[in-house]
């Protein structure tokens, strides 16, 4: 089997990080549209419209699967790239919803939502996590942490100091859902300020999805390429930091 | 006198700012291409390119003057501007330069230039500075001021920190280059931090030069208009809570 993984830019690799530790596709083709991000700003028929020219770059690789490892896509771009590709295409918006279902049942539960603001502002997980009958839920707007995240800060005080911004009304969560694919790099700071709360990492939500609905069994190895719409040293600098390549 | 201002994004509110603050114009027409924003990752040839589309876009006001609040777009697309116009193009980098020549002659004093990474990774303001003399220039990245002063961030732990990472090398700084235009906001901060440094500040530097080489005099009152590539009210707000309007 071989998955193509779309995001916008570099954040994807966190969800490839997750695919490769189970080892369940044979390749994996990443591309990230890094001359274009971030798309959060931009309006939905452009997203639509930058997704839909991801598909044409995928057909190059006659892929099995396409992994929408990015909120924007997710959000506004799945419908359409579904009606113009008879594969599969899986997002990480739906799998982090079904992954936070499948980790409480209780519709109680006090669920925190982080991510950028185009994500937050799109109100769509809380909207799908309402259709499932949960009810407490607060959604945060960190986009902070992403240009963090991406000049390699993981931890200490910047860290620290941008979660005692954004969480200082929270009181209570259950579940924090990391809404955004840079997210899982800062994890387990997140839990621990957050008192240990559990977090649902887009990554292990569509590893989830792949082994449940389409019953997908580890194979002997993974082979990746990377490719990206400008700057693809960077690229690969970064998967290489991410993955431990 | 009407003057065209134009940015990437909303930085070059600051350069606005400082204009309005003297009046020297009639009119100032400001636009940011906030659909591509940001042009530091870009190429060469593709900011040349949007700039000349936004030269288009001043044409339809027969603006007397273009500022170029923009780093990226004075780093590499003033030349290509130029020939494309009759009317003076004038911008932050040449204009920041001649404000730090002004500010102090001995070219043994410690220069900090600060930026994002694709300002200082240009090396446009240390080589433009060796032109003239000055010898001991440090650049440094400072890319999370951005997003930070974009999120209405100006002071707090938050600054403090990225400061203390930022600024842990530097000894002793007799001027800082405040090299994008988003830095002016946490100008007393960064002076405070650096034992009272004297910044240069991009828009009293384009202030400085209207009024010496073009011999701009005060006028009554000055009109403005935004318009933006995407989101035009994100920029009015933005503009709302910087220029005090």
């Amino acid at each position: 089997m071989r998955a193509g993984v779309f995001d916008s830019g570099v954040g994807g690799l966190t969800v490839v990080k997750s695919i490769l530790e189970e080892k369940l596709f044979d390749e994996i083709i990443y591309y990230g549209d890094t001359a274009r991000v971030p798309y959060g700003p931009k309006d939905k028929n452009t997203i639509i419209s930058y997704s839909l020219e991801a598909l044409e770059f995928f057909k190059n690789f006659d892929i099995d699967m396409l992994i929408i490892a990015c909120n924007s896509v997710s959000a506004y771009a799945i419908d359409e790239l579904q009606k113009n590709t008879t594969i599969p295409v899986i997002g990480v918006i739906e799998s982090g919803v079904l992954a936070l279902k499948s980790s409480t049942d209780d519709k109680n539960s006090d669920i925190l939502v982080i991510g950028t603001s185009a994500t937050i502002n799109s109100n769509l997980y809380d909207a799908h996590l309402r259709q499932l009958g949960y009810e407490n839920i607060v959604s945060i707007p960190t986009p902070l942490f992403v240009p963090m995240v991406e000049e390699g800060i993981f931890d200490g005080a910047l860290i620290e100091e941008a979660m005692k911004l954004y969480f200082k009304d929270v009181k209570k969560t259950d579940r924090v859902i990391l809404g955004c694919t840079h997210f899982p790099l800062i994890e387990n700071e997140i839990s621990r300020f957050l008192n240990g709360t559990k977090t649902i990492h887009s990554g292990d939500a569509i590893v989830q999805l792949l082994k449940t609905r389409y019953d997908l069994k580890p194979v002997a190895d993974t082979k990746i390429s990377f490719f990206a719409s400008s700057n693809p040293d960077n690229l690969k600098n970064v998967a290489k930091k991410w993955l431990n390549l």
